[in-house]
């Protein structure tokens, strides 16, 4: 396949696939459902090969559970489907109507961004996601998955496909790219691609925006936040700090970087670094934080004892291997600059700030615009945070973990951008359209309102 | 001036800027205006400087009239910044509220992008143009104009940004960048600079986005179509084609391409092109429509046995000299990839074509994605094109010299943009704004979903 040649049809066809109604579109996803529950024998042995296949080559078991598409999965992406043909309808909104003068009527209407394409992980779920999404929002796309999955995601290619032409959806209306050069190729098709949106590591997202002219949406790093405010109610802070640390500390949403208010630091790190290192997380931070845990640690305030909040918790334990609580408390030191680290792993920085606006600098600096949070009961702390705090999702008491298409209610999510222009955030079908504006006139030139024999009375209707 | 250093320095002010209070930023316009009233002598006279050395290089006399800042345009400056005070806050708009569950609210607002950095001709009205956008929609800005108004932009920037700053705004909310040189500084920027917004040449807007990681929003060409239908009224028509032509060649929302509708060639090319070859427009075409003109020349329908149409207007004649039909009507034969060329100028493209279906291809094929207008009576026709024909602006029956911010009614623009992402067509107050998701909570964890201990509701509220 050439894939130049194939993005230019796309780009042809990418106005009839923005034209088609949303009956029509929406007649589509049901066939979608309908098919994949058809076929649903015939995608689980495809996806039984990708799966034995992994294993054999010695692929993690972390990794496998990804790649595997069982009962539960076609289930939930059937689900997510059924969500999205309920949404409304992101075409087509006039989200503008303004008289320039008599006869003359503007007005401002959604459209789809025309040919997207979307380069994925080895999940075959996100490719069902990703094509309905750009089904739902009239956009023609290019979709090239993870290697690792290929049998799966040609199968399910095949299925949708199919189903969206049957349908009655432009023939070009979806493609797949299945070699992994033809990344490259794609690259070069400004032009005919409007966006690319790359899901991936940090140096795959980095690759794809250092090596093409075509506007890409993603984010680059999840560096999130979360800053322990003097004012928190600690019963109800350190399960939001766990659970934003640990639920599933692989994922851009999941907290890096722990500020704690200098004022409670000492009541308070007993608490929180006992429940982390409970879960496994190890600890760095600044020499300031390395010395003060060290002394109390020497008072004993970790351990025999601890406060009243972690009462309930077994201390000391992680699993049933006991251990020293030097070693398990052990702080890293670490740098300034190390702040700007992504884990992606049951690791967590460690500072001492003075206020708000302290945390809320170093937020600014090390962070990568994802998702912050506070945690107080102070409400004006709480509004400077949400407030100066410059990044696309701000939170109070709750965990960054939230920051999702569809906890949001989105449906689904093409991705997450820390960009700021277009699209912030979890990105859904919102984020796969654009606008054109319409003017209607009765023959009116520019010539007459610059000459002052007409003016502009500029009325929205 | 270290750019990197300062930019660094604007982008801590630019949260306390985006933090400005409505009050604050309308009360800095208003100062802006009286400042600007109090210095008038002071400003004239820094201009004049500015001509008489323009004059003395030798500046062409239409650039040197752009280099003008008199009482005219102080005037007009002025009536806009007023406008603008008047336009609703584009800042703190609620564009989502969901309740997610319980005590768990959703909110996204718009919040002002961040640092912007424009680099803008040699126009004097530009800098107060930007400069009250900017503060107006609560950016930080990085102004760098062109050169031959020198003086002008230094007294004019010291004015607004020492009222601005007397208003109450962070000392870092305005900076003027005075070298060439610096601009290549301010496009590694990355990390401080949230936006480039490029105006002029295409080869310098070009320039700028092939050499910086920094989003640009911009347009790099104006290639604006009109495609005169079967269905169309010449009485209507002939003048909206002039005036796209001819009312302001040099801009890119002037039309460059005119299809024809074949079916109405032999009576529409003799009225339409006496119209523009009187105002002395010069006519290239495909070898068809060469040919054509050639045979209506022939047959004696250009002159003498002209239309009704144009019965009124006095033929043949450009200026007071008279020259042979042959000259005036000559059709220089251009190649179909010639197509894709803005002219500026007081030349037009012609091609004949079947249907609105492939006018509205060869636009999304050879146009930029500018604004491109429809001349019919015929409802269907028109509803294709505006549907079909993939650009910012999509008109009926109206010039595309409408393409403009002042006239829809935004105060004032940055510039047009051609891209897709984030703002089209002419960008105001809207297209300098962003959003960030809020999300309050109460401790919500989001192991309890998905555990399935708790369920999201999502609530519009």
């Amino acid at each position: 396949m050439v894939v130049r040649e194939e993005a230019r049809k796309m780009k042809l066809a990418a106005p009839h696939m923005a034209a088609a109604s949303e009956e029509m579109r929406n007649a589509a996803l049901q066939k979608i459902i309908e098919t994949l529950e058809e076929n649903r024998d015939a995608i689980f042995r495809e996806n039984a090969l990708d799966v034995q296949a992994a294993e054999e080559t010695g692929v993690a078991k972390a990794v496998v559970k990804r790649l595997k598409f069982d009962e539960n999965k076609l289930r939930d992406a059937i689900a997510g489907i059924r969500q999205m043909i309920g949404l409304t309808d992101p075409v087509g909104k006039v989200t503008l109507k303004r008289e320039l003068d008599e006869g003359l009527v503007l007005e401002r209407v959604s459209v789809p961004i025309g040919v997207i394409g979307v380069i994925f992980e080895a999940r075959p779920d996100a490719l069902i996601q990703i094509s309905a999404l750009c089904i739902k929002s009239g956009n023609c796309a290019i979709l090239k998955g993870g290697k690792e999955t290929a049998r799966t995601n040609k199968i399910l290619f095949g299925l949708v496909h199919g189903a969206a032409v049957a349908a009655g959806l432009p023939e070009s209306c979806l493609l797949q790219v299945e070699l992994h050069n033809e990344i490259d190729e794609l690259l070069k098709c400004q032009g005919d691609v409007d966006l690319l949106i790359p899901r991936g590591s940090n140096q795959f997202v980095q690759y794809i925006m250092d090596n093409t002219n075509i506007p890409v949406m993603g984010h680059a790093a999840g560096i999130c936040h979360i800053y322990l405010d003097e004012r928190a109610d600690l019963a109800k802070s350190v399960p939001v700090i766990v659970d934003a640390k640990t639920q599933y500390p692989a994922v851009c949403n999941a907290v890096e970087t722990l500020l704690v208010n200098r004022k409670i630091a000492d009541t308070a790190l007993p608490v929180v670094l006992q429940a982390l290192t409970e879960k496994g997380v190890m600890l760095r931070g600044t020499q300031e934080v390395a010395e003060l845990v060290k002394g109390l640690l020497a008072k004993g305030c970790f351990g025999e004892a601890r406060g009243n909040v972690c009462a309930s918790q077994e201390a000391n334990s992680v699993g049933d291997v006991q251990e020293p609580l030097e070693k398990r408390y052990e702080v890293e030191i670490m740098g300034e600059d190390d702040f700007a680290t992504e884990y992606t792993d049951l690791i967590i920085s460690l500072k001492l700030v003075d206020d708000v606006a302290e945390a809320a600098d170093h937020i600014n600096k090390f962070g990568s615009h994802h998702t912050d949070c506070i945690l107080t009961e102070d409400d004006a702390a709480a509004e400077y945070f949400l407030q100066m705090v410059d990044s696309a999702g701000v939170y109070r008491n709750c965990s960054t973990r939230f920051a999702d298409g569809f906890r949001y209610g989105f449906g689904a999510e093409v991705g997450v951008s820390t960009g700021k222009l277009h699209a912030r955030g979890p990105v859904g079908l919102e984020g796969l359209v654009t606008y054109k504006y319409r003017l209607i006139g009765e023959g009116q030139l520019v010539g007459d309102y610059v000459s002052g024999k007409k003016q502009f009375h500029h009325k929205d209707i």
